[in-house]
């Protein structure tokens, strides 16, 4: 090691190595980092005590460390809040009502395309801190409350500035395709030539856009609607994912599956085919306990036959101002466990490793092992299902973001 | 005003004041405070403009103020959690199984009894900050893990010891009735007379009880055996509360009301008859949503007859570390909403001023009027229902717990 290095020792590890069983935990262990990227992550015992001369060092107190967690389905970038339209629906107001009153999507689209690329940047900071607070280090967020190709740019340029304000990875996703705006009510293919395609032309060309997704639902896009979208992405080089079959099952997850998507997300209605046509492509499924929680659905993504096929399952938190004003990756992880019934190991694999797969960065971070970015967190906890169980609470000690150390308590 | 005095103006209130509708709303308010004590709490307009001579003066720049926030039903004092017994659940563990692996209440009894009370304390404080950071300024603190004197005694002197710890107010609940120790399995009513009875009286002496709870269950004690205690209570002057119909309909409700009960807490299972019967007496319907989400329960307490009879309605964490590891009485009160069907109002009312009543504390606490303490949290948010819309966010600015200020941020 020289000088800047650095060593984390007499921390235990919960690595998510993929060829390691289960967390893939490792006591007694210590992390080694140079120029921001692991250099050793394992026993350390196994650490070359040449290494450790000149490193800075330190203690973790036998903490637990994992991977920095990964939030891989957000839209976190918005304007207002539909807290108004919460109260109304919970006072007894019917849609119609709500959307009388201003409310709906319509209503964040409206507020998006009244702000500056500024004003957004400042309001999603509060939101971004929460996340980065709990040990996030890596936030997806997807455009799509502008719908316009100017207000769609302008919500992938916000994201891509958040990367400067704070010290997190932001990864940007075209969601174009995420609503009609009522200019185009009834048109949605004139709207996908005359506003989608453009836009994801244009963003391309600005390099605003690492991966494009859509909305396939009855309410949304159609699947062939949604295929002059992936067409596109695919003329483009660029990954696709697909919010799919989240109210109904449109076979939203066989379509992603078939262009060989990164992830499709939400996935209540997904049926068997779906689900093994996700775990043939690699396709990772994205669950959002937040949403499901939040509207009160009742039917449950079917975590088993993700299981029987060995499709990935990752979590996250989807916020958003309509349906999942979450911005809690723990809470997240509780709710997949208490709501979905998924494991302690897929609740942690699902906000680390398998997020990263959905974001396609499973090359760069998502697990601790030598070679990938010096993200991680440090926990004040005395065993894995801590994360898991509590509800409520942030155990964070410390954040480690490209070998940066930024303390909590 | 004289020196000492403080005024925070340019606010907006949640008054929680009984004589006004809904939240009490005041706009362009002012808070007047004198040792300790609100003396004044309404619109700046109204304040006389002597007494703003010599006062300190905090500019809340249109922030909205709420009561302190009220924690009204805990198991706050705890050692040792149960997230091997949750990670067991989950990966398909039968209660036998958890059992057999030392899972279960028993669990936190043996982990209790084998901690001091300096554990204790040191075991709670994370939690009690969590609370808090999110402008709670009362919290409630029950026994019920020791199950033999000496060890209740000392989970009452631990949560007394918490007020010193930290800058906020507790209450304490005596539960020696909880459950049954092993040693006194099958002998409830001997386990009473033996040591709960006892330690009520030795609790009453030394002046750590503010209240007696019981758990009335099919599990635990039934409603003859409750009155065994309830009556004891009543002979030291001691309120009551009651854990009531959680699993079952025994009557709880009406078995509380008819000693006249703080509060009746869970409800899932009361009836029409119990609902009234609350109503009459004053009894506050205390509901748990913490404890019916992480259980998994379906039926809903009954929301609709606390409405109907007038009933007041409070909310509270239940934080305990087998069917409730919940900190964040926010997320409670998103968790009132989304789960139960609570108005916006109803949420915020039930974390301030019904949780007081609940505690039988609002001559002092809960709202916001002249001759109570200087309990109140300012929010950084636009409106009132965003306290309760969003769900795993924390926008406290200050607690002012007796007039003194805590910063956030
Ligand atoms: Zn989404
Ligand atoms: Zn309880």
């Amino acid at each position: 090691m020289a000088k800047g290095d650095q060593i984390w020792t007499n921390a235990r590890l919960m690595t998510l190595d993929p060829a390691s069983q289960g967390l893939g935990l490792v006591e007694s262990a210590a992390i080694a980092v140079r120029e921001g990227k692991i250099v050793f992550a394992g026993p350390a015992a196994d650490l070359p005590s040449s290494e450790l001369s000149g490193a800075t060092t330190t203690d973790c107190e036998g903490r637990w460390i994992t991977p920095g967690l990964v939030d891989c389905h957000t839209h976190l970038v918005h304007a207002g809040n539909r807290a108004r339209e919460f109260e109304m629906r919970l006072a007894g107001a019917s849609y119609e009502e709500i959307a009388r009153a201003g409310g709906g999507i319509v209503s964040s689209v409206r507020n998006v395309r009244e702000a500056s690329e500024a004003d957004l940047v400042a309001e999603t900071l509060p939101r971004l801190d929460a996340l980065i607070g709990e040990g996030v280090t890596t936030v997806e967020i997807k455009s799509g409350y502008g719908l316009t190709v100017a207000d769609e740019l302008k919500m992938l340029r916000a994201a891509r500035q958040l990367a400067d304000a704070r010290d997190v990875a932001i990864t940007t996703t075209y969601l174009g395709a995420h609503a009609t705006p009522a200019e185009y009510k009834g048109r949605n293919v004139d709207f996908i030539r005359e506003v989608v395609l453009p836009g994801l032309e244009a963003g391309h060309a600005e390099g605003l856009i690492d991966a494009v997704d859509g909305f396939c639902e009855g309410i949304a896009f159609s699947p062939d609607e949604m295929k002059l979208v992936f067409d596109a992405a695919q003329r483009l080089g660029l990954p696709v994912k697909l919010h799919a079959d989240q109210l109904s099952n449109l076979h939203g997850a066989a379509l992603a599956a078939g262009y060989g998507a990164l992830s499709a997300d939400h996935l209540e209605y997904t049926d068997d085919a779906g689900a093994a046509a996700m775990a043939k492509a690699g396709t990772v499924a994205v669950l959002l306990p937040g949403a499901f929680y939040f509207i009160r659905e009742t039917k449950k993504p079917p975590v088993e036959l993700f299981r029987k096929h060995g499709t990935h399952m990752a979590l996250a938190t989807d916020n958003n101002p309509g349906t999942s004003p979450l911005t809690s990756l723990l809470l997240t992880m509780n709710m997949g466990a208490t709501l979905f019934a998924m494991t302690v190991e897929e609740c942690i694999a699902g906000t680390t490793r398998e997020a990263a797969r959905a974001l396609g960065k499973l090359d760069r971070i998502g697990t601790l092992e030598a070679g990938k970015d010096a993200d991680f967190a440090l926990w004040s906890i005395s065993e894995p299902a801590e994360l898991v169980y509590r509800f409520g609470f942030n155990p964070l000690h410390a954040r480690v973001r490209a070998g940066r150390t930024h303390i909590t308590a």
